[in-house]
């Protein structure tokens, strides 16, 4: 039985050949994987029927929640997302041996900057199984190998996704040990150890899950723990752009992480925050208020915010308010209290408007748009790996460019540094190319 | 009295406004500390002249080698050198600001992707005083802030580089708290610690102190601890470009990391091994053999290499040498030991040059090119941050470009989710803008 440090070990030595997979049998592979998931349909079911089966018994128990089990569950219509997930991939193109730079650095000695995948990378996922395909495609698209560790309670559906994958691959062309599935909880703790091995991990699920990976490991991260995202709503709005982006940022699905959890106004904007405070509660949603909120709401029958408030996620109908002297104040307040992840306002002034999204420092910042947007669909990724609030790598909704790096490639005829110091020192020309290397 | 916490908070806070400043204040403070510079040589070599003669007493303790010493002194020439290092800094067009994409979600709905700073970057480096004013140019040109710490044996002038430069700005245009030196060892450990301020670490000296650095923070670490790059010599070379390479690559400056370590030779190019190893030897180089090419080289008075020679960064007039049956044997070999940063093939073979530039899993991959080229300034950065051999964020000889990451910036009208989901949705159209945000 293979082990972690096997498995990664398997998946180092594979990456160096997927990584230099022809683009086409990259997408005969995607179509292969595509048609294997409508082939086995049925097992997938079944397999599923088992996990939904145990997941039930455990909300009877109270150790599940019921929108768990729904996230579980695998259907007809849902393996045809999968199926049409694969094919997008197919559609991307192929970023692997891009040239993004060319320099010539003198006469016959050219540099080429180029666009390589990463090597291999660890994803860990609650219990969605869609992540299966999604991140195979992804990965075996951007040739790059990777380990999957999915959520106990999806196992059974898990291992047969991925084996259908598996099984779909030509070993010829696309190198089977490239995916590796880790089953057991402990393999998680042992891959997080594997910093010689592992070149990125990302994690998807809860907070606390996330901050668990970040805390116990040296391999680079690319995701987000907490998504505490804000919309401001400026002394110079406009009522219905602002009424309606304010109600959709906050309920058009609170369980995620571009939902906003704090609304903050401007203290001559106290009529939109009534009108807001009773659009909100009619939607069932708890308003916490700072003072000054609290005073202009009480007949609402709201409550008092606490400072754990402005640092609360709340996933959930819950609200946090506040009023505020200035735009700079919000600013102040959101990179204070804030994730660096989602942040919007509501403005029809230019000063306001620049000050806002140039000083707040989020991966999104929004003029007169939902935070639900922040999303990598939504911003014609194709495909997204996961949100990133990290300053470093990648920032923001993030798509398969979140799995590439590059490496310098320098063409000479002879060249030797020696040429090029002390006092005959030939001089570097410095000259842009436009060329390609491949 | 500042400890390190006050001052990464203050860096923090301070990095909003620097990363807001306009590019023309920014190069008016560039020419201020140019200028504040020129006009304190004589302080700053006078404090040089105290850290000269602590280390000299050092030395003769044999606690401090005579390299240390070279590398700390600063001349009036070195001072020029800082002088037009920070005038390079000048000229590089400001990044900061730059819109990278632009994408129409939908109608009056536009997504910018615009390159902003990262925040706060911590500089550890050993005792080279020219790092003050380079690091601190670049932080302020890419609008970062920055905590230095140099080595002990500079500490009287790298305080007196450091203050000459702070004083010269006007805290009205750039906010002064960016720029923060350490000085006491103990606050590298502290300054360590503090992943929630910090957002980078750049660590710069011995391969043990930067596997210090990286083994005991949480924060993102650019740079590269070893560098063990090789050279190697196919079937089909061309013998003056082989031996110049192969020679300038170990023997032009051998103490640093893209000098090679390992030679390995093709069974069939023996004529070349035993010419290349006569001129090493004249020039003094150790020679480590495996056993094939001991047996060839014997009558040079060689040694035998060990396993532990291929895992080994001499930088020092020391060459460990292999003879290889193929290219694919040399891959295998430089992606099992190597340290990923900097690998060369000498061939005229089509086949073999792709085989080993696609394969070889290295930050730089050269044809005919000694490995000393990979630096930035030689690479047409104009200054150099770091070499990195990370796989994540920036690989290879890195410039400003390793201290800029970008945030999304979404420009709506008042648009909702809500009415991009369900039976009715409105679609995106996703079509590419050539706009600028700014």
């Amino acid at each position: 039985m293979e082990n972690v440090r096997d498995k990664a070990e398997k998946a180092k030595r594979a990456f160096i050949e997927l990584s230099n997979a022809e683009t086409k049998s990259k997408n005969i592979s995607l179509e292969q994987m595509a048609d294997a998931l409508d082939k086995n349909r049925d097992k997938i079911i079944r397999a599923n029927k088992e996990d939904v089966k145990e997941a039930k018994l455990l909300v009877e128990k109270g150790e599940l929640t019921k929108s768990l089990v729904k996230r579980l569950e695998v259907t007809d219509s849902k393996i045809d997302e999968m199926i049409s997930g694969i094919r997008d991939v197919v559609k991307l193109e192929d970023p692997v041996g891009k040239t993004l730079q060319s320099l010539e650095l003198d006469s016959g000695l050219e540099l080429y900057k180029v666009a390589t995948p990463i090597g291999v990378i660890g994803m860990v996922f609650e219990s969605r199984p869609d992540v299966i395909p999604q991140i195979m495609s992804l990965a075996l698209k951007s040739g790059n190998s990777v380990l999957l560790k999915g959520g106990r309670e999806s196992s059974n559906t898990n291992r047969e996704i991925f084996e259908t994958l598996l099984k779909s691959l030509d070993d010829k062309e696309i190198p089977r040990d490239a995916f590796k599935l880790l089953e057991k909880r402990e393999d998680v703790t042992e891959m997080l150890k594997l910093d010689r091995l592992i070149d990125l991990i990302i994690p998807r699920g809860s907070n606390e899950f996330v901050k668990f990976v970040q805390e116990n490991t040296k391999i680079p991260v690319l995701g987000h723990a907490d998504g505490i995202c804000h919309a401001y709503v400026d002394e110079k709005y406009d009522e219905k752009k602002a009424l309606e982006v304010c109600f959709d940022s906050k309920v058009q699905y609170p369980a995620v992480c571009n939902a906003i959890e704090t609304l903050l106004v401007h203290q001559n904007s106290t009529d939109f925050l009534e009108k807001i405070s009773k659009l909100y509660q009619e939607a069932g949603v708890e308003l916490r208020c700072c003072e000054k909120s609290f005073e202009l709401l009480k007949d609402l029958n709201v409550k008092k915010a606490t400072e754990e408030d402005w640092v609360t996620e709340y996933n959930d109908l819950v609200l946090s308010i506040k009023i505020v002297d200035s735009v700079q104040d919000s600013v102040s307040h959101i990179n204070r209290y804030g994730s660096h992840h989602t942040d919007v306002i509501l403005t029809e002034d230019k000063w306001a408007k620049d000050y806002f999204l140039n000083f707040v420092d989020s991966s999104s910042v929004m003029l007169n748009a939902s935070t639900r947007f922040a999303d990598g669909f939504r911003y014609g990724k194709g495909a997204e790996i996961g949100i990133s609030t990290e300053k470093i790598h990648a920032r923001g909704p993030t798509g398969m460019e979140g799995m590439l790096i590059y490496k310098y490639v320098l063409v000479g005829n002879g060249h030797k540094v020696s040429d090029y110091v002390g006092s005959q020192a030939k001089k570097f020309t410095h000259v842009k190319l436009d060329k390609n290397f491949k």
